[in-house]
């Protein structure tokens, strides 16, 4: 499996992505799930892709393409995020069409999360469904995921807000990414973290923990460390409180 | 859906359940997915589940007029806890196939978490899954869940020994039902918990959480305060650590 997400927020976006693949337990490669395309000065965009990698590589190879050969309707020629979602949708379902014949539909469904910014337009993040349509960030909802999501959704849900800083929001998607390492064993190191600037219109940070990476393995320790502690601190259960206490 | 956490340990077993069933969100309704069976002094169980309430209700009454007909196959006529979980995986096929030609099978489908204490035998918690087969715990492993296991999974692995008092267990699921309980709406209080001490061979402690215990919410306001400030403290984002470090 896989684990991605991205982070919209008033001061930009931030993009992080793990990159183990897997057919089966004993078929498990490392391969980036991050590829990040732009004009410096005029557009930046990430895409993570998540889902059956035959179809991820198929979509990314035809955006690099219609980028190199200048199609009529490329990444860099279309004027909104939407319209470019929508491009990035009918790609995904062509390229899943092409071997539909061939087996079970569903083993070539791809998820893609697809943000950035055009221009002065705002930045935006979308996740691109195996449908082809695509649904956006809120205020109330400030993330999108693709993959493994559950494990790690708990710690997004306590922490961001469309106020938070590039940076908490990049260890907020680390923290996430612990948790959900921890506890599923499809996802898999080496993480990346891209932290896109709202109006730089270039990508000017972008990170790559690999296994052995010190940091990762700080905010690791330190996390769990603190979530020790935390537990350690909570109240002990206790009886008839009013509302709750002995039933049966 | 449903969250339903046990956990086996040295000092005896801890049964963790919430309280909501939906069949789509316009149909939430409140029912305990705890069942409790025993002779004090002899045998304890508890039965927690998930999954169709049609298929669970049928599945528990066949257990209660087994006892209560005193069937030559009861809960209060096997001799251990395996053979008790065979049964009542049997139990729960068979109750499954009863309709299961009035629609797709798998809509029918209940997994069981099934634990206690015979006599002077170790206690036991099982799987049951729809299948009828079951899997039980190891020392590695000391927890099961049925229902929507991932978002409360993190804790559980971070906290839990079979050297864990009983306690401390109580408040892990309480925890793990707080985490899951806020990212995912079809699991909800009362929130049921039942403590089991080995060897006493019955049950001196059960307690039930209402939607305004005082107790839950106290959790839940210091696990968030907690969770936060163990986030703040967090080591920001570092460029190039030796293994980590800018790539692109």
């Amino acid at each position: 499996m896989t684990y991605c997400v991205a982070i919209n927020l008033n001061a930009g976006a931030v993009f992080c992505s793990d990159s183990r693949t897997n057919a089966g337990v004993d078929n498990i490669s490392t391969y980036s799930k991050m590829r990040a395309f732009g004009i410096e000065g005029e557009r930046q965009f990430v895409v993570l892709s998540a889902g059956n990698l035959a179809t991820t590589q198929g979509v990314i190879a035809q955006l690099e393409k219609d980028i190199r050969t200048a199609a009529q309707v490329n990444l860099y020629s279309l004027s909104t995020l939407t319209d470019a979602a929508d491009y990035i949708g009918s790609i995904n379902v062509a390229v899943q069409h092409r071997h539909a014949a061939q087996g079970n539909a569903a083993m070539f469904e791809a998820s893609f999360i697809f943000g950035g910014q055009i221009g002065d337009q705002p930045p935006e993040v979308h996740l691109v469904y195996p449908q082809g349509n695509h649904i956006t960030t809120s205020s109330d909802t400030p993330y999108l995921q693709i993959g493994e999501s559950k494990y790690g959704k708990p710690i997004l849900d306590r922490i961001l807000t469309p106020d938070s800083d590039l940076d908490t929001a990049a260890v907020c998607a680390l923290v996430s990414m612990d948790s959900t390492m921890r506890s599923n064993l499809t996802v898999g190191p080496p993480i990346e973290v891209l932290i896109y600037r709202r109006d730089s219109l270039l990508v000017e940070r972008r990170y790559k923990f690999s296994a052995g990476s010190e940091y990762l393995r700080e905010i690791s320790k330190r996390w769990d460390a603190a979530l020790k502690d935390s537990f350690n601190a909570m109240p002990p259960i206790t009886w008839g409180d009013g509302n709750g206490g002995k039933s049966g």
